[in-house]
């Protein structure tokens, strides 16, 4: 087999944590596979850096903060490779630039454009395990080096997953896999066997973080097999594949939540057509993105309250583009609230099972927990609440569900 | 003008240090110079890269060993561009690939093939200021990441000068300019406002510190005006410049002294034609350098001993084939001494001034310095001494070519 081994921070730590990745790998090839393995920068290392960015400026230039960035997962390929030298097998550390990724220009949240991987197959063939410094490329023209984001080397090791034609991408990390929900608030929260692309998708944009969103979409557009696992221990994590009439059977998979996001309403706008779309253009020109809106018809019916998320990050700037709309607009005023959570239910079932959503509302309610705003997908269900419910609310919801039951 | 600034891993060993950097820097583009700066890894960095690659690995690959040393210069030209353009100034970081700085294959010691510079020409013109990473390049038909070993930035600095016609190159350092001797040693030592390539070249070569030798042996052959100073100060530092009439008006410039060498001694070798070929030639194929070689015929008339000294660093190397070497031909052992130091005076007035040699011989004598090992060049006398005579040999030889009176 084919195997993409991937190693976040907190797996390449330390010395001792990276010769214990050498020996899986090792492991791994021994057994008779090919492994190319992508690793992060050693935990810490991508925060120092950006910390040493802010003290020499207060707005780094984000070319050269990719330049910066890319050195972490650097100098982590090297040491890894050099580590799985010292065990007797054959290795050798690729930069994004010699792995052939290619990038748009969009500094510091790249998009990979293509990987050639020409020379890592060729030293594959040649018995190498490929080493491959995460979360960077190049663009074809000038060649610059891009970042690729936040969880960017998760998205590296799918990519070149895709690429390669691998038969399974390991992501290993400092969980045994993936949870109900959050374990830390829920002690009786259970590992998944295997949960769906849809599913996993879900769950990563409401909040869950052992995936990257980004790398999520990547596996399910090329049907890359995914598993995420622990580099601690030997457990097999969870699969992430292709929805089965199996994973029906369950109304919910998993409960997520997300205490990052900021609500903005603007109060008291004329009801007038094109409101809407020209607040969230200005807000989408920005880079912004809004998650949850909802907009509610005032009580004498000639004004509106127009209430969204967005992540925390960017509350500011969104804050003020919306006060200058408002002003324009002559609507009554701005309100900011930082103190929210959005809570989410997940699952594939809930195409098949009705009530999902009245069963949450019913138990939020039954707790006492107001709902300020719902959104639904297919396989979802989000409500926004006060802050200080949120691990109540999840609590109560997986209990509800089921969740720690036996499959 | 165009001007080539380097600043040396003291120079920016942290962010106020950065940032002062950056200060000078803008002042001088302000001026209406063009500026390139070269930097180096942040003081302790590269130290510290190599120690964590030594605890991966007891024999670190050479390959994986650069690409995990050039990250280190990789970091300090982003954050120097970034500190250049928070004060208001156009700054672009290059890595050693971006600037065009092509190598040959041999890693941790690459020499530089060619340099493009295409990139940098076209950001000076724009304005820009132009920061490049030091130390490093890469190999024209793969894209290998090579470092150009210890002291490479100054010959980065040094061939991007000559490449690109830059009028001047300033080698920033922790050290007011090129002294008549160790001030440490000699505190009357004197800051020598010129000094000729030659000169630059022995004193490097004789154990002095503030210039990397290969980077004088190039600004010697491209003509590269250079000047060593202060980063701490703005005192005008030591002109290295081409040899004038002048110069040969003092009969020493310098005194040196190297205590980073392994005395070796083959006793007892048959005294047949070859000998010394087959033993070199086989410590050449190591790629040990030998720098003094003494060859004594025994009083017998039948045997001889062969002493030479090698850098302290590859001395157990040099020993093993030495002992090789010495069961082959029948000698009678090897004997190693580590406790030596070498002391060189320096002039190019040696060239009109006669006695020099033995002025300094007849110096030693009177202070009860036994001299174990002479070398001499055309600028140059070298002698081999007890170590612990270092200092005592320093401080008399400077005093006896009365280095410290005013020029």
């Amino acid at each position: 087999m084919l195997i993409v081994q991937k190693y976040g921070g907190t797996s390449v730590a330390d010395v001792e944590r990276i010769k214990a990745v050498a020996e899986r790998v090792v492991r791994t090839a021994r057994e008779g596979h090919k492994v190319v393995v992508v690793v992060s920068a050693m935990a810490g290392e991508t925060d120092k850096l950006i910390e040493l960015a802010y003290q020499v400026s207060s707005h780094p230039g984000e070319r050269e903060m990719d330049l910066l960035l890319s050195s972490g997962e650097r100098v982590t390929s090297a040491l890894t490779a050099m580590a799985i030298q010292e065990l007797g097998h054959k290795a050798i550390a690729l930069t994004g630039r010699q792995m052939g990724i290619i990038t748009d220009a969009v500094h510091t949240k790249a998009k990979i454009e293509k990987i050639s991987g020409e020379r890592a197959k060729k030293a594959l063939d040649e018995g190498y395990v490929v080493v491959v410094a995460g979360f960077q490329g190049i663009t074809e023209d000038d060649g610059e080096v891009t970042t690729l984001g936040r969880g960017g080397s998760d998205l590296t090791a799918v990519a070149i997953a895709s690429v390669l034609g691998a038969d399974l991408c390991e992501i290993y990390t400092d969980v045994e896999g993936v949870y109900t929900t959050d374990p830390n608030i829920v002690p009786e929260a259970r590992k998944l066997e295997k949960i769906s692309y849809e599913e996993m998708l879900e769950l990563a944009s409401s909040g869950a973080k052992v995936l990257q969103t980004r790398s999520v979409e990547f596996a399910m557009k090329y049907n890359v097999p995914l598993v995420v696992r622990s580099t601690f221990t030997d457990n097999p994590g969870t699969y992430v594949v292709k929805e089965d009439k199996d994973m029906e059977k369950v109304e919910v998979s998993g409960v997520a939540y997300d205490k990052n996001q900021t609500k903005i309403t603007i109060l008291g706008v004329p009801d007038r057509p094109g409101i809407a779309a020209k607040l969230f253009k200005s807000i989408a020109d920005a880079n912004i993105v809004v998650d949850m809106i909802v907009q509610n018809i005032s009580s004498d019916g000639k004004a509106t309250d127009i209430s969204f998320t967005v992540p925390r990050t960017d509350s500011d700037r969104a804050v003020r583009i919306t006060e200058e709309i408002a002003r324009e607009l002559g609507a009554k005023g701005v309100s900011v609230d930082d103190s929210i959570a959005k809570v989410s239910i997940v699952g594939v079932g809930m195409k098949t099972h009705s009530g999902v959503a009245a069963k949450m509302f019913e138990t939020l309610a039954n707790h006492g927990i107001n709902i300020m705003m719902i959104s639904t997908s297919e396989i979802k269900v989000s409500c926004v609440i006060d802050a200080k419910y949120t691990e109540l609310a999840v609590r109560v919801l997986h209990n509800a569900f089921d969740l720690a039951a036996e499959e």
